[in-house]
């Protein structure tokens, strides 16, 4: 057992999500000295970072600085470093620049976006994961209003004011969804030439229905929610190639091509990079999407000492199949670790993870969603209204939840979105192919 | 006269700062068709930039979309374009991609940095103008910290924890304040191996005494509010070389070295490079900064379609000298220009602009402040109190103005900034050079 190095015990925690920051929390007021570290100094709350996208809210109202939120917790030092490899026999990280030695380690370091093998198409088609896309996306989206205000012709007008959205999970749904109120509401009166309403929004589903982690009636009501919006959804439909400007798909067996110079990328993530290091290096095994194997106690088999937890874990649920990647999942895994490292200093070994289910929420635009709780399903104001109350109890921060629900308020009864800047490098027409 | 050319009237403005904003605001419920030219989406709250550098504040809560403003006046166009030049011959104004031609034309472009010569000095001592160097501030202050964090050598360790703002202007002064409460105040629990209230703040200015827009008595109270947070200000000092991590400078004719990791320049403005050539297409004259001189009614001499307004103007003051950069000459000679315009429909010609004093006002970290209102002079807390309120009720949008006050009273009463994100490329210690 770890506790018979004693002490001190060192715990290293890699990555400040929802995973990695609960261990450390959980953690509090104990003898272990906790080393958690990020490339990034803030924790971000990913659930609502479409909102940064769309305008509706500023980067610093969904992310707060992980030094802040452990600051009173005097047994945590957070370390602002990327780590990139693992030497397993030495109990070492090693980080970019240096390395930290352990006696438990705590892998949180999540997911990345993944293209399926055409990284090429990256640049065409950003995805939402951090800050910085996020604030990407929302330039390119206000920049191609602009672009089409500036279009005398008509023919290479339209193009600006389509919008593809590539993938039709809790992401894509949400994205367009505030991206077809943006242009609808938001934007209606801000021209002068074009009339953004005229917008057309494009979600492609490359399966059957949208929504797929939620039953097939919910995504019944999600698809009339987002038409309501005048979001064209189309399942599906394969995308088989992406460029500047253009989306080429087959849909029903045959080949389309979309012209659509806003395209973004919702269709899929996969484990950061530092699972498959750290499964090569432990000889623990990997699931196709990279996520790392775990016991039904979040260890590697091989090597006790080291949790994987979140999005990088493959845990299976009570159903056998993996826990989904949800922020509720790898909140309750970093903190079910975290105790397990207090229950083995006392000697015992508590029972395996029990993921417990609150539900599952998706929003579409600013006056529905769909919820799934327990055998419970609705969808609708009420839906939304608790999507509403569950994300501004979670945001870390007084201060944040506070001016979150002020904006949220405001554009709720304004059509607003205040954030829509468009921010980083300036682009020309030109630039922008035409 | 204009008004002989009879309707439509086209006024095409050049910047959607005070100056340009304002003359498009006063031109509302007119018959003139008026274009609004802007690089940049939005209208920024310049004098809160420092609140962002500073992580208290975020860019959008500074920062409103120019159509959003805009957009009930019917009559106004907002344009996101570059002006590059003009051809007055043919009344046009040459964009990046396209031109406009007017038949009234208010040139409100403003200043840019400026590195008396030196811009080499530019990439390792940003200065405050946008909302880009604003975060990129943000980035290397907070980045400067976690790179102490990490450092074991005292020695290696002290010129991240040195920081050296060049100029001491309201801008400067604002700065340095704001810095010295981030170091020993917000982040003073937040580290392990450092202390940042042992972090060395010098404010170098190179005349012989700082804020020289005041009065000597108030330079004192603000030389002296510094010194409680423990900024040392240093007059009479000539930068003489810059380097990342090196400030190479003349005090009192020796010559000294200052080892510091984060330079801030806060030195020089110049007029932007369209002031140049307005000057030579139309043949006016432009002083030594760049700026164009005007008439009385603040058009050219040879061309009274053509209005200078707000920081590009060189228009004298009642005492003879050239009014100064400050945003209140800039709104009332927007609105005045507007008013010439309206006036000329008519027939007649108002009397010369006359800038209407209010006072000056500058900050120096969370309680104090220095003000002069005519003959009034005073220091400290109601100082401050009304620097708060005049910024308050000046921002635009009344969400901004409740978020922003917010922000200040969270910030007042726990010594928190809450927007401390490290975004943008992310650095290495090595990339920084040591």
């Amino acid at each position: 057992m770890e506790t018979q190095r004693g002490f001190p015990h060192r715990v290293v925690i890699i990555g400040g999500g929802f995973g990695g920051l609960y261990a450390a929390k959980e953690l509090a007021d104990t003898a272990f000295q906790v080393t958690l570290i990020d490339r990034r100094n803030f924790h971000l709350f990913q659930p609502l970072l479409y909102q940064v996208a769309t305008g509706a809210l500023s980067p610093a109202d969904i992310a707060s600085p992980l030094r802040e939120i452990l600051k009173r917790q005097r047994n945590v030092q957070v370390l602002l470093a990327e780590a990139v490899d693992f030497e397993p026999g030495r109990r070492a990280v090693i980080l970019g620049d240096g390395e930290i030695s352990y006696d438990s380690l705590i892998v949180a370091a999540g997911m990345q976006n993944h293209y399926f093998g055409h990284d090429d198409w990256r640049p065409f088609a950003p995805a939402l994961k951090g800050v910085e896309d996020a604030t990407e996306i929302r330039r390119r989206l206000l920049f191609a209003f602009e672009a089409a205000e500036r279009e005398a012709d008509p023919a290479k007008r339209a193009p600006w004011l389509t919008f593809t959205v590539v993938g039709g999970g809790p992401t894509g749904v949400e994205l367009a969804g505030a991206l077809a109120e943006l242009a609808r509401d938001t934007l209606r009166k801000d021209f002068r030439a074009i009339d953004p309403a005229e917008s057309r929004i494009i979600l492609l589903e490359g399966g059957d229905r949208i929504l797929q982690a939620f039953s097939p009636c919910l995504s019944r009501q999600a698809e009339k929610a987002l038409a309501r919006l005048g979001v064209g959804v189309r399942p599906d439909v394969k995308v088989t190639r992406l460029s500047g400007g253009e989306v080429e798909c087959i849909s029903a067996g045959t080949a389309e091509s979309i012209r659509s110079k806003t395209i973004l990328w919702a269709a899929g993530v996969k484990a950061s990079p530092l699972g498959e290091a750290l499964a090569r290096r432990t000889g623990a095994a990997a699931d196709p999407q990279g996520r790392v194997l775990v016991t039904p106690w979040l260890h590697l088999r091989s090597h006790p000492e080291i949790f994987v937890i979140g999005d990088l874990a493959h845990c299976a649920g009570a159903d056998g199949r993996p826990l989904p990647g949800l922020a509720p999942v790898a909140i309750q895994q970093g903190q079910y670790a975290a105790r397990l490292l207090k229950a083995r200093l006392e000697g015992w070994t508590p029972a395996p993870f029990a993921y417990r289910d609150w539900g599952n929420l998706a929003t579409i635009g600013r006056a529905a969603a769909v919820a799934e709780i327990g055998k419970l399903e609705f969808s609708g104001f009420f839906a939304w209204l608790l999507w509403l109350f569950v994300h501004l109890v979670q945001l870390i921060g007084f201060e944040n939840r506070l001016l979150v629900l002020i904006q949220w308020a405001w554009n709720y009864f304004t059509w607003n979105r205040s954030a829509r800047l468009i921010t980083g490098e300036v682009p020309s027409r030109r630039e922008k192919g035409d």
